[in-house]
Parts: C-alpha cells; sequence; structure tokens
C-alpha cells in the first residue's frame, strides 16, 4: 500500500509556531514517525509540504498512479481551497482528513471544511497521533471501506 | 485506564439499520472488540447505550469517578443536545466523539456538532473501525495531550 | 396491515390543554376511533404516547417487525428530534406525519419538520380527523405508494 | 356542499410530466374520480386549472358565492404567490393545500408555502389520493373546523 | 397630464374582501374619485385592473407613449415581480407606488417592494386617500421632481 | 385639529447639504409652507428639530396633550432609534411618517424602519410636496382611518 | 400557594460541575432554602430534578392540579426544547425562568430561550439568590400579574 | 432539428427600452436572424414571446412533440418563476438559457436563476449574439452533450 | 451600599402609556418605593431618567465614584446602544438589567441586548416588582458575586 | 489647515476605563499632542468630545464654515450611529475614522462601521498613536486626496 | 485579435478527471481545436493552465499588452478568488468567463462567482463546446459590446 | 528596528491598473520612499511583492528571524486567506495592515478582512501614504503598544 501524506501552509513550522496549541513536534518528525509505522505494516509513505494551494493540487496529480490512499492536513487550505477538493474528488483516491488541533474549538471558520465531504473519514484533535491514526485507518481500508 | 464508551440513539440498530450507510456489524460486536483491544493494553472498557438523552447525560454524571476518558458516539444527539455537551463539559473528563459515517458527506444539519467543541478529537467515516482508533487515541492520551 | 400510531409530548393532555387551538378529543378517544376505523378495513392498530423522546424511537425499533406502516404525530419533536427522523429512516416503515393543527400558521420555528423529508406524506389542520385521514392513506399505501 | 377544486401551473401535464415523481394518472382521471366522490356524498365539484396565476385568482374571485370550500394544489405557485395567498384570504372561504408528491423531501425552496398559513390544513404524498383525502376532509369540515 | 392608475391583483374584490383591513369602498368609486380629481386639475386618468402579471406588464407598455406619470397600487406583486420593475424602468414614466394599508405593519414579506426602487415615492397607510394623495404628488411631479 | 411636526438629526442642514438629493429649499420654508397650508384648513401646526434623538422622544411626551396628530420625518433614526417608535406607540396619537427622498432606492439599510409599523401610513420620495401630503393626509384623518 | 421547582439536565452536579461558574452550593441545599423561604411566607414548594426532557414535561403534567405557579431553571434544555414550552402553555400556569449563571454573557447558543416567550418573567445570573429572587416574584404573582 | 424560442416579460420592448443596457436591435430582428442562421443549418425555428409566466409555460407544454431543443430568455422570470422551471423539467426538452445582458453585474437578485439548474447550459452578456451563440450550442446538442 | 437605579427613555411615562403592558404605576412611585426597600437595608438609592442616550452614559460616569451597584432599565436603549454598554464595562461597577415587562414575548428585536452581556444578571416581567427583586439582588451582591 | 477632532462617547473616561485596552493617557493629553503636532505644521485643531449622539452631529454641523478636514474617533456610535454618517456626507468634508484599539480583534458588532463608507480613510489599533498618524494623513489631504 | 486562453487548477486533468461529468476530451484537444477554430478567423490564440491562483494572475499581467480579449475557465478559482477577479479588472480586457459543465446544477457554493461580475460574458454547460462558442463570442467582441 | 513590507496579488500593476482607484504612483516607487523614511529613522526595510498566496506565506516564514515588524498589503488575500493569518499569528511578529483605498467603501466582500483580527492596528485610505503612516506607526511600536 502506498500513502501520500501532504501537509498544507504553515506546517513547515510545526514545533516552532504556537507550541501551546501545537506542541514541540516538528514537521520532520512526524514524517519520520510515519515512515516507520508504515514500513512495520509493509505500508510505503511519501511525504510533502507546501504552502502553495496550487503545488498541492499539482502534487496529488502527480502521485495519482502511485498512491493508493492520501493523508491530507490541509491546514487553512481545509477552509478555503475547492481546488484542493476537486484535486481529491478528480483523482478518485480514498482520503483521510487530519487535523492536529481540534478545529471545532476554535475560530468559527475553522469549524467548515471544503475536504470533509469528499474525504472517507477524519481524525482531528490528537497532535501528531492524528496523523498515526489516520494511517492506521488507511492501512485498514486497504480491505474495502 | 478507565474507559467509557457510550452509544447514541438507533446505534442499538446498528447491524440492520441502513446497513449501505452503516455496514453489517452490530453494536455487541464492536464493544467485544473494544472490550478486547482495551485488555490487550491492560485497559477496562464499560459500554452503554441508550435513545434517551437524558439516560446519557446520568449515566456521565454516575461514572465521573471510574472513567479516564470518554468514548462517545452521540449520533443524532450530536447535533441537538446542549444537555450532553453540559454534562460532558461538566465532568472535565476528555472525552473523543466517533462516527461511524463520515457525517460531513451527508445532510447539512448534520455538520455541526454540539460535542466537538468540548471535546479532545474525533474520529469519523471508518465505521467500526473508528471506535477503535478513538480507543487507541484515548491510551495515548494517558500521558497528556 | 399493521398501523403504529404514535403520539409526541403534551398530546396526553389532549381535550384538555389548550382547548381552542387543540379542540376537547381525548387521545383515548382518537385512539379508540382509529382501532375502530381500522377495524372496518381489516387491519390492525397499536397506539402508544410518550413525552420521552428516546422513548419513542425505542418503540419504532420495538415494532418494526410488526408494524406495516406508522403514524406519528411528532407534536414539539417535529421541530428537535433528528433520533426520531434516524429511527423513521432506519427501520425503513412507510411513515405519515399527523399534526392536528395547520402548524405552518403559527409560531416560525414550527414550520420547519425534521420528519417530513423521511415520511411518506403529511395530513395536517383537520384535528382528529387529520388521524382518520392519514389512517385511510395509510391503508391505501398496502398496493404501492 | 360545493367544492372548488383549484389545479396550479404544470398540472395539465398529469400523468406525462415527470411520472416517476407524479405518477401516471391523469388530470382528467383526478377531476372525474373527484366528481364521483363527491356525488356519493351529496356534494357537487367544479375543477379548474391555469397556468396563469392571475387566472386562478380570478377564479377563486368568481366563485366565492358559490363554493363552500377550496381544495387547491397550487403547484409551484405555491413557493411564489402571494396573490393567490391574498385572493384565499380575501373570499374567507376556508381552503386546504394539497400536493401530490412530498414537498419537504425535495429542492429547499418548495419547503416554504405562502398559502399554508391561510389554509385550514394541507394534505400531502400520496399522490392522486391527496386530493380525495382532502376532499373528505373538505366534507367533514362542515360541520365546523 | 396624463395619469395611467394601474391596480393589482385581488383590488377589484375591494369593498368586499377583509373591509376590516381594506374599507368598504369599491375600486369603481376610487376610480370615479380620481377621475373626478384630474379633471379639475386638467388632467386625464386612465384606470386598469389586474389579477394577471403580465397583463399589467402589458398595459405600461400600451400607454407607454400616452401616460405622463403612472400611479401603481401593485398589491401582491409588490413583492414578488420583477417584471413589473422592469417594465417601469423600461418605459422610462415617473412612476408613483401606492398601498391602501400600512403595508409594514404587517407580515414580513410585505415590507419588502420590488417597485419601491424604481418609484418616484410611495404614499401608504390612508385607503382609498392614498390614491388621491398620489395623485396629487403626480400632477405636482409636472413642474419637475 | 393640532399637527406636531418632527424633523429628525441633520434635516436643520436643508437646501445646504446634498443638494442634488433634498433638493434647495430650507427646512424654514417648510415650515412655513406647512403653517400656511394648515391655516387655510383651520388647523394649527407646531414643528420642531432635533438632531438628538431623545429631545425628540421628549418633544413627543410633551406635546401628548396638544397634538391630534404627528407628522415625522425621523431621517437617519428611521432606521436605528426603537426609542422613537416607543414614544409614538406610547402616546398613542396617529403619526405619518414622511421622507423627502425615496429611501429604497438608497443604501439597504435605509429600507428598514423602526417607526412604519407603528406610523398610520407613509409618503415619501416627493421631496418638501411629501409634508404637505402628509399634511393633507392628516386633516383626511379627522374623520376616522 | 404551592410552588413547583424544576431543574434541568445536569443540575445534580451542582457544587461539583464547573465550580469556578457555578459556585458550590449543592442542589440539595437550593432546595432546603427555597422550602424554607417557602415556609416563612405560608406557602408550599414541592422540587424536582430530571435530566430526561420528558420526565420533565410529565412532571408539568402531573402537578398541574397542584401547582399554582412553576419555578424552573430548564438548564441546557432552555435552548432546545420546544416540548417544555408547549408543556408550560399547555397547562396554563405562570411560569418563572431562573439561571444561575448570566447565560447572555456564554456561549451565542445559549442566548435563544424557548421557555421565556411562554414564561412571565426570568431571573438570572445571581447564583443561588436567583431562585430565592424567583420564588418572592412567584409569591407576589398571587395578587395578579 | 427544431427549435422553440421564448422571449419572456418586456423583451418586446427591445430596442426601445434602456438601450444603454440593451442595444438597440429589436427583437423582430433577432428572430429573424435566428430564423436565417437556423436555415443554414437546415433546422427549424418557433419564437414567441409572452409577458404573462403562465402563457411562456403552456407554449411549452404545446410545443412539447415538436422542439428538440428550447432556447429561452426567462428576463425577470429568471428570478422569480418555479413555474417555468417546472415546465422545463417536465416536458425534459433539453433547454439553454439565454442573457442578453450580464446578469450577475447587474442587482444582487438578478443573480439567482431558478432556470439555470434545469437547463443544459447558459449563455449571457453577448447582446443579440447570445441568442446566435445559444443556437449553435443548440446545434451541436443534437450528437448528444 | 449605594445604588444608582437608571431609567431610559419613555419610562417618565410609565402609568400613563400602555397601561395594559406596563400597569398603571407611576416612576415617582416606583422611585419611592425603591428607597423606601433600600432605607430598611441601610443602603442609599440614587434615582434618574433619561431619554437621551448619552445623558445616561454620562449619568453612570459622574456616580462611578459613589455607586457601588447599578440598577438599569435600559428600556429601547437595550437593543440599540453599545455606547450603554461600553459605559457599563468602562466603570466597572456591577450592574442589574431590569425590565418591567418579558421582553422575550414581545417583538422579535427586544430579544436582543446589548446590555446583558455586561451585566450581572437580569430581572424582567413582573413589572415594578422587577425592580425591587434587583435591588435585593444588588443587596445580595455586597458579599461576593 | 483647520482640524476639528471629534471623540465619540466614553472617551472622556480615557486613561481610567478599562486601561488594560485602552491605555493610561488622558483625552486631554491626547489633545494637547494634537494641537502642539499641528502647530508644528502651521494647522489648527479644535477638540470636542460628547457622549450624546446628536450633540456631535450638531458639532459637525457648526464647524461645516471653519474645518477643512474632520478626525472623529466614534467611539460606540461607529456601529450604530446613521446620524453621525449623514452629517459627515452632508457637510461634504474629508474625514478619517481614528480607532485606539484594533476594533477587528474585538466583539463582532464592533466590526462593522456606518462611518467608513463615507470616511477618507482609517487609522486604527495604535493607541494615543492612531490620533497623531491621523492628523498626519489629515496634513497630507491639502493637496488632494 | 489576440484571444488568451486560461485554464483554471485541475483542467490538466481534464479527459481524465470524472469523464461523466467533464467528458473524455483533453485540455490539449481543446487547446488545439481553439487555435484551428481562431486560425480560420484570422485571430491568434495563446493557452494557458495553472493549478495555482498566482500564477493565473501573473499571466494575466504578462499578457495584458498582447491580449485583446480573454477566455478565462477559472474552475475552483471562479468561487474562491477575488485575486483574479482584481487582474482581469485590473488589466482592463474585455473577459468571457467559461464553464465545461452546467455550474448552477451542482453544489451550492458553485453558483456564486467572482469573476462574472467583472466579466463581458459567460458560455457554461457546453463541453468543450464552450471554449468554441466564447471565441466566437470574443471575435464577436471586436466590433464592440 | 527591520520592517518587513508585503505586496499581495496584483500591486505590481501599481500606476498602471485602475489609476482612477489607486493613483499613478508605482509600486517601486512606493517601496523607494519606505527605504527613505525607514533611513531616516535608522530603521531596515525589506520589500516583496508576490501574486502566490502560499509565496507570501513562505516569505513570512523566511524572515521570522529578522523582522521586527510586519507591513502588510494583502490586496485580494485580505478577504480570503486563513493561510495569511496563520502564518503572521505562527511567527508572532507585530504586523500592520495596509490598504491604499478606503475598503469599506467599495463592494460588500471587500469589508471583511482575515487579516485585521491578528493584527495591531491598520491604515488605509491614504494611497502610497497610507505605506508611510504604517511605518511610522510600526516605529512607534518600538517602544511598546
Amino acid at each position: 500500500m502506498n500513502v501520500l501524506v501532504l501537509h498544507g501552509p504553515n506546517l513547515n513550522l510545526l514545533g516552532e509556531r504556537e507550541p501551546e496549541v501545537y506542541g514541540s513536534v516538528t514537521l520532520e518528525q512526524i514524517d519520520e514517525m510515519l515512515e516507520a509505522e508504515a514500513k512495520t505494516h509493509g505500508a510505503s509513505v511519501k511525504t510533502y509540504q507546501s504552502n502553495v494551494e496550487g503545488e498541492l493540487v499539482t502534487r496529488i496529480h502527480e502521485e495519482r498512479k502511485w498512491a493508493d490512499v492520501i493523508l491530507i492536513n490541509p491546514a487553512a487550505y481545509t477552509h478555503t481551497s475547492i481546488a484542493l477538493r476537486d484535486a481529491i474528488k478528480g483523482v478518485g483516491i480514498p482520503t483521510i482528513e487530519v487535523h492536529l488541533s481540534n478545529v471545532y474549538g476554535r475560530e468559527k471558520f475553522r469549524r467548515h471544511s471544503y475536504i470533509a465531504p469528499v474525504a472517507v473519514g477524519q481524525v482531528s484533535g490528537f497532535g501528531p497521533e492524528s496523523y498515526r491514526l489516520a494511517l492506521l485507518a488507511a492501512l485498514g481500508l486497504e480491505g474495502g471501506a
């Protein structure tokens, strides 16, 4: 199973940006953890971060032959990007939405997701652990979902 | 670690009700799976289902000394019950919101949750697997969250 | 044909509560009238009233093998209960929504029904006669709808 | 008792237009059924269809001395015509709103009715049977409502 | 000065329809009063009533060479007719909106007028006197406005 | 008949402020015109302008024994003052709302009036002539309305 | 005078739940205080708490012959229960709404009350003292209101 | 291929009404141009204009056997007519919505179309050329779309 | 304890204005009752009424050294005055909102209060008794709140 | 260049009211600073504070011959006063809106300004420095803007 | 005539992405068809696709000297990009909005276009043919529009 | 003090794009002016323009060690970019929002800013001078704010 992991804008600052909200783990550490975890299940992981909406769209296109499942933390683009939604729907790859924080307990505009309706499911609120749980969910999808 | 698992209205019909949406696994099977999974981690699980909003509230009160964490699938009450929200907030126990289906891909009124803002996090869309992932998340909370 | 008749909250006060709006016929009289009417068509009726949302849900579950059609006057729960809607949708039994008064000529919040979209049809505004007409409609459903 | 039956726009196509939604019975057949049913109760029926909002208004005016009750299926004008509402309110004749389909399960704009608040009651969702039930309701109105 | 007076739907029932709201004067009496009043000012009046939105539109078109000013009581079409608005704007004749009753003290949907923004002004709430005042206003427009 | 004429904020600048919208007639000239017009009908007029919402309220109180009718151009307070509305309703004197310009053709927030629902009627859009027509309407109210 | 005191969901936890919001006084202490206070005025008090919406409805029904006035702190059901509103309106007993905290300074959804429009009045924000003041108000209602 | 061309209210004034918005070409000229263009493609055109909503509905019904495609410029009825929408949906003929002006750059209420969701496509903003392009699109539909 | 009692616009008419809503007690009588009641508790009262929003603001400023608590019936300014809210928040004196009538059972715009979120609590619906209860509440605040 | 500086309600308490939001500088100090700064640029300043909306309106009128530019901190009236807006628009003097705090980071109702659309520009969020920057902007307007 | 053709995000997948919605023609084929069509009219075409909002903005800037008209299918950016709107408005080149599908028959958020109000016109719903018709419209613009 | 100046989309066209709105000064001239102004205060300025939302985000990240304050004119991204808001909040550098024009006097969608709530303050409406005033404000921030 091939898993594409996408990180949206500002996640490159993870570990430094508002640590009281997002914790002190870096994105690199999360990527390594996911790669290790995947390995133990015989799966492959590719990770990618961009602050540019269109580059995330493009990456989804480029990996559409390779990826069996997508984990995406769209960050701010969760709430504003129809382009990402169209990309996910367009390639037809099962996608899981991931959030570090509990987006429902923050500003009101963070409660609406353009991605959620085209995703298989969502894991949010558990910090870096959200990614790991989503990976486990992705692996479980192999047998159908 | 003691985990209280609460199932909201209509979940007692699981396996029979709209299987194309909710699958054919029964609630009893989910409860057994959770108990088994918890056991392997040295944790205890109590499960409870009710169609009555107030009985779910009361059960949260009753277990407030015992439970270290709550997994709740509030089903229809997700969208209408401030009483459940107040109960969760009132007992101060970390709570994880669980949904079998991806509620964001269904009717619009299912996109708003009174529970989410007082929950630690959310797992939705993976069928019975949603519960298992939430349990794993709960176990991970032991060391903080 | 087996017809389950469900009465929502406050309908037990019928005949006493706001008679200028709801008339002086009691719920007992309505139930008797429905039983008599059904008998003349060779049909069976079971009636049930509860002020508790979840008990109405449970009763729908319990009668799901017996009932061929449901008549429900959800009263106040018309406007607030997604749990009842899910129960009706979940058991897959054709359901007719009944109202004694013309709900559209009253407060604005009474104009929205969570039940209507999952019901076959609606009869409202004719006092106890609404129930009788709904029963006739139910009998007509036997041959398809 | 004299019953004026009014059919709004596009109902002349009944039996041909979207039969999967509206069935294959024609408007003429409905009119005949209503006339026959009325006869057995010693009542008279006049039926009228128009695609023109103002012609329906005018017909209500013209029959205001004759009609004891109005059955109206305002079709699309249900949601857009204040003129019809004013006509019904203006002549002061008890009016019953009829719909073939369950309007609450369709597009959102079909859930608002300008007619309902000035009607006595409503029957919807039972196909041509909706008309017959409304006629029965109308006959029951004779003794008060 | 030539004054076209247009009466919208249901106004033909004036004097009979809801007299407690609209008074007992008939439309014919209003037309006569306006003709008499106009005569004393050396002006001509043509009056026209229709229940059909499109016929009111057509009449505006037909009189566009003759009329110097239009008095219109659009009644229910005040709130629903963009076609009337377009007709008034299209012929470019100064138009005064007239209402017998104070539309702002009634149902909420009567507070919005599609006509008002393209009218010169409005007189409402004075019963038949509203028309006479509007006529006086129209005559005053002769010298500019 | 005693007529109290009230002018709201900024009307003291009339004739100078935005003449392309409000014309070049001054408030003093309007007051004189109204006094002259009233005299010819044997009526008395008192006029008052204030930029202070509460002073307009107080003046309504003070003249409640004297005034038979109130003409008020509330200007900006039309859209923001519940206090003026309460004052008018409280003294129970028939009140006519006057506007120089057609408020419905301007900014959207000018389309809502707190005063209109408690007024007898409204005259708007005819410049100073709006006041004269409202005075004529007021005189016509003597015999009832 | 007989006073029925009703406490809504989660109030059984009073003194323990979020003490920084609700204080440390228990519900039992409040009930005792109310009984004592009532006694000094020669009045009787019955108190009842339930987490179940429908049980509160039922209790209102059961005490409708006994109670002269109702004090109700509907807690979370303030904002979601039309059934409670209908019960209060249905029995026709003067009812006073009570809140411990100032609900207007909290989440936005707590600012709307289904109960308030059918209550005589409201006391909120003074902790347990809110109940005592409401009791005094209730006693004052004896002579009319 | 048979093409029914429908023109809504006020379009009969084309060439005269607000030429700065709609240009100086008359409706007759447009009809002739369409007939000529159609001829060169071996297609037939019937054109019809009405100011009456219901007459447009009726015409759609009447031509439902003849027409292979409908071009409709619903003008003001674009925004207010559910009856037209139902007629188009009811006859099941592919329909193209046409507008002379760019309706999205005008008043806000012109941005909503009841017709668009049941149309195949839309051409707007090119003056009379909009019709010609829509005709070309219609001809292209022959082979599917 | 020093208590500043503020009465908003139109309250000077109390006893005369709409007595069926507000009763026949005058503001003077209320002030005297409050002074007497306060005296029996060893507290001082200053009362002030103004129809001018800004004068109420100013009075709050002027008494900020003297007053320990404010009772305010903001009347119409409840719903429109952010300036009063800012004044109350600015001086930091505990404030209780008082209403004679149950504002929640009247027009919709009376259901929103700018004052409530910065007040300690609210008493409404008990006529002049609302003030007395608020005074008792104020006295109870001495010991904290 | 003559600069009129207007301060809205509650600003007279500056330096005392909520210093953690508004700082400890007094209004007098701000006025002196502005006068000094203006002097160094050869400009004149008049300052005025009022808690009364209408008095601010009147002051704008009175200075309309003298003032070349207006700096206004409308405080609470920013969000509620159409009268101030009309006054500014009416006198036609370039006006700059000033706020001490960043109004966009506070309550939602503070995000709407009736003044902004008729102002030249806005400076907000810099405490007393906001005034100084606005004065510099005003001076820059001399040469056009 | 020089025509700049811009394709928004995900259009590079055309022919592969959701073919049941968008057809099986590729973007390359559309570009070739447009070039061929333009050639026969003596016009030039440049085509450009990007998934990055800002790159589309930049390309509009770069071609502002060359392009006489722009055809743009903004895809998902139709509904979210004010930057594209500003770019189009900024360069002042007549622009035609193109959509393959009928955006009005899909999700609600696709019914709003930031681009439409600054475009000359719109062609939507005809698949690749939409582009060809837009090109014809563009060529027709040469003589004015 | 190090000042990062960021210019959003389309600002590279400044001086050429809609000069009647934005003036004829170029972005280069603004940058030079800011550098000169900063120099006289011993401060450093770096300027950067991009049409790509994500590149602006990245630049904020890259300069987070260097910059003491950020001046940002987000242009169209003001209203659509949560990513920029998150970047500003994430790096924790005081930020001032700048606009050339008075955004509040333009289209309604320009009145909402995602940036404002996380900015220190805002300067808008003074053309290039807005930048200079913002720079002065930035320099004033050094000593606190």
